[in-house]
């Protein structure tokens, strides 16, 4: 449109004509006395006019820098960049420099697998496939499912960036439509409820590589639906100038690998034969992978895979955790397999069968536990556990570990007393957080009032006050960053003072929690701690026999 | 589209007909003997039919259950949600819980502000407004500078998520495109060049309130454009199915409010009034603005000013800082002014009034410095500064407070020295680091190697080497993430082997960085540090005038 100096705005269609048509047709006298601008005051000539694109705002002027006497209305379209999606993971999962971010881009995907097995009849199997087998095709990192798949709208709703599970209508009918339904209370919180802000996914796959095929089969229908995101998609969409966020849903049968035609990815056609074993499920194959992830995951197996043993520890062990006998066998596997060279046997770990991760440290050195409970203001529940770890003859307990929130060294416990009182505030962080049963690795919260050591009059030894270990279970009330790295406000909502504390014994709630912890830390002190004391020196005896 | 069994597929337009005509012109015998379904395997009905939008792949199947013959290809779109503008502040500044992030998201406006005002040829003006007197208005937040302002192009550029300077063309035009540069090379960096990610501005308007108007008038254009983005438009914008990201800008003359006509915005006609003096600004208005914040910015004005003023310490104070007689006058000017009750005098600070931040206590309280470089082998220019606070008669000089890396409690020096030796890596976090000139508030770098105590054989004391504070000015080769919180790589980088550290000394470069640095510690301690000294007990006197 095109609108004027005094006269009132007209609407003119531009495209079809050349300059000189156009003047004509404004039925502008002479050109030597008006001049014909963009909004930015470009003053258009025969060549500007043939870049003009349709729908823009001119203004016809007397002179290049007249007034403007009327205001004009200019139509805009300001859609996000696509490095919305292809950059947002990279600087998402940098929340604190020079850790290892990449295990938690792996945990993204697998929140979303557990989430999607969540209402599974039988087992749950999340497979996490490294096929570094050059003679297979490219290097791929492949998560596969067995949960309910996607409907051809659910995949196109995995795709839009910042859909979450509050605002997604999931089906095409409104009349199918249902809102978000809360989880059920169940034991510290495992709900599988883990999937909720639309951006995971994506930012985790742009993390790991640079292309996805998700291939997916959702329950009860035949279809297998396919649609490929990719970086390179993205850079030749913009060239053409065509919708960037424009794709492709290919519907096609079960296992049928027709339309896989290039060399590098021959190791689709096995996955997608393996299709035929399934009612349903969801393959995410990410492609493009840098060298550097590559190489640390070959050489970091188990140091990354322990950690996702911690992550998901009571997702794989149940709500009791890696407990020596556990009855509570979790239908969950989690399963990771690296393929090298064809000639190198490829390794595998059920995460269950991890036994040095953190939790299961802990755990294992526990000699009791105090279990309570923490209902804030706001509607918030959290469960808790601490675990005393007792002193036995020569040594702590108390686990150590580059993952361990106090890392005593060797041999100077004196040492280790400094490094575990002297926090910031004053208070020893001990809790370990998890949110919906998943481990938030940045955040740990401090002790709270009632488990901490009195400034006098304290019937046990100061020692134990650093015994112990916590573990806090937050419910769906909490909210945690988007990259679930830190929790928003669960440490200033635990400490809240209106927030109240209970100890629960057998499932029974008990009153006031700082006389019962107290009891406890003493009774765990004169019961468990073992000591060699050396009473009464009775001089020096020289061994005559060595 | 529609595709079929064994058929080939066949592209129809569905709009206009209803279910019944569309059966006809499919000419379909009998719907008994066939089921036309969605891509999701709805079964389509006379109403279900009517839903349907255009462009849907339907399946003409036998029954509804039949296996694809021929896959089907389906055109989706996947525009990200508006949460992506709207939530991605909310969450990308909660990195650390428990912090005050309002001033973060206020520092992005100021950052956009340095940017556009860095090649102003007076002085730099950049305002924060805090209009929350209710006789004027709603609560506003607003942003003027007397930048370079942007054209309606540079406008619309600026609502685009994601779109960074290196993607970014700012013209109509690909004629008059022109890439990104450099900055050059500055002292310290203070180049300005701090707006990149394309996310700053809209993450922090949206953190700070929940509608902005964007106000500018570009150098050298006697235009003023307008744009308003607001969480309710895009509300509107889903509800009505319109194009989400679609606006308006309006292009007016200077001085001209004739289109405020809400009476919550009568601040604006003031701040329009005001126009006709500048050749070119950027006014930031923000509405919407929740209580929290309002108590936050109105009762803790003093330390958030303070926080300002350090984040920006090296703009409004030259590259040497607030020294005492500094002839490096600064022409940056940040003003923040606060109204409240009409009966209420506004507050009003420059932040180089400013003298309690905490680089303005670290340089106030410097006895001798010790400058160098560092050279990094991706080619990043790291400038260091080594502070020395003297132990003075009877305490030690380096400042306290809670902004201090180092916090020390007043009277238990054995405590501060446990507090300031125990970080995790057993190195003591020293530098604040600046990034482009500006603070990045969340990384801290622990001491290097050479000046780090030795572990035997020290020439002086152990507790001088907790008498220095660092800064470190790194060079726009340094990442930081979007929040502009933390660096991505500068600790890593700077531990690297092959980094190369030189002392400056006048401007010149010495060798051995770390006799160079011994021998400056040495001479800071044997001149600097001043002890009373109690030598030789003479007995206690009793004073008997008391
Ligand atoms: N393996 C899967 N199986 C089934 N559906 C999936 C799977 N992965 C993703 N989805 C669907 O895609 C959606 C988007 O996933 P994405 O991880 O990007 O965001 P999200 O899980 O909703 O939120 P978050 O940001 O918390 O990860 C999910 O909500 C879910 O509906
Ligand atoms: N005060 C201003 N004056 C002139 N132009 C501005 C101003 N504020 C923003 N802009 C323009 O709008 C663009 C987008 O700003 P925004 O803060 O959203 O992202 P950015 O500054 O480019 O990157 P980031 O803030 O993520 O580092 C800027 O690059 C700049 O071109
Ligand atoms: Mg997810
Ligand atoms: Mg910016």
């Amino acid at each position: 449109d095109c609108r004027g100096c005094g006269r009132e705005p007209i609407i003119v269609e531009t495209s079809g004509f050349d300059f000189n048509d156009f003047l004509r047709l404004l039925a502008i006298p002479s050109i030597e006395r008006f001049c014909l601008t963009t909004t930015d005051r470009t003053v258009l000539d025969f060549d500007k006019f043939q870049e003009l694109q349709d729908g823009n705002t001119l203004h016809l002027m007397q002179t290049e820098d007249q007034e403007l006497l009327t205001a004009t209305e200019e139509q805009i379209s300001f859609t996000p960049h696509y490095d919305t999606l292809v950059r947002s993971g990279m600087y998402e999962y940098y929340a604190s420099e020079g850790q290892k971010a990449l295990p938690y881009a792996l945990a993204e995907l697998i929140d979303n697998a557990l989430s999607a097995t969540a209402h599974n009849k039988g087992e749950r199997t999340i497979e996490l496939r490294l096929l570094f087998d050059d003679t297979l095709g490219k290097p791929a990192v492949v998560f596969v499912d067995n949960g309910s798949g996607m409907t051809s709208k659910q995949l196109n709703n995995w795709a839009v960036y910042r859909l979450s599970k509050y605002t997604r209508e999931d089906v095409k009918f409104k009349s199918d439509h249902q809102g978000y339904v809360r989880p059920k209370a169940v034991p510290r919180s495992i709900n599988s409820d883990i999937s909720c802000f639309g951006v995971g996914g994506k930012q985790a796959v742009f993390y790991i590589g640079n292309s996805t095929r998700m291939i997916t089969r959702p329950t009860g229908f035949p279809d297998v639906h396919e649609l490929i995101v990719s970086k390179e998609d993205f850079e030749r969409k913009e060239k053409n100038k065509e919708d960037i966020y424009s794709g492709v849903i290919h519907n096609r049968k079960v296992g049928d690998s027709s339309h896989i035609r290039k060399e590098s990815e021959f190791f689709l056609q096995d996955l997608i034969a393996e299709e035929t074993e399934k009612e349903s499920f969801t393959a995410v194959v990410i492609t493009g992978i840098p060298p550097e992830h590559t190489t640390f995951l070959k050489n970091d197996f188990n140091s990354w895979t322990r950690e996702l043993a911690h992550i998901y520890h009571y997702y794989i062990h149940g709500h009791n955790g890696n407990v020596q006998e556990n009855n509570l066998k979790s239908d969950i596997n989690i399963q990771i397999s690296l393929r090298e060279k064809p000639t190198k046997c490829p390794r595998v770990v059920n995460l269950r069968e991890v036994d040095n991760d953190m939790q299961t440290l802990y755990i294992n050195s526990t000699a009791d536990t105090f279990e309570f409970k923490a209902c804030t203001v706001s509607g918030g529940t959290v469960e808790g556990v601490l675990r005393y770890h007792p002193f036995l003859y020569d040594r702590e307990t108390y686990p150590r570990g580059p993952l361990s929130l106090l890392a005593p060294t060797d041999d100077e416990v004196e040492d280790w007393e400094s490094v575990a009182g002297n926090q910031a505030n004053g208070r020893r962080h001990i809790f370990e957080c998890f949110w919906n049963g998943r481990l938030i690795p940045y955040t740990t919260v401090a002790e709270f009032e009632w488990c901490q050591r009195p400034s006098k009059n304290s019937t046990v030894p100061v020692e134990c006050y650093r015994r112990f270990s916590g573990v806090l279970f937050a419910d769906d009330r909490f909210q945690v960053s988007t990259n679930k790295l830190t929790f928003m406000d669960l440490e200033l909502q635990l400490h809240h003072k209106d927030t109240i504390f209970t100890r629960i014994v057998n499932g029974q709630e008990q009153r006031g929690i700082k006389k019962e912890f107290n009891q406890w830390l003493t009774s765990c002190h004169e019961h468990l701690d073992k000591q060699v004391h050396f009473v009464g020196f009775n001089g020096t005896i020289s061994r005559t026999d060595m």
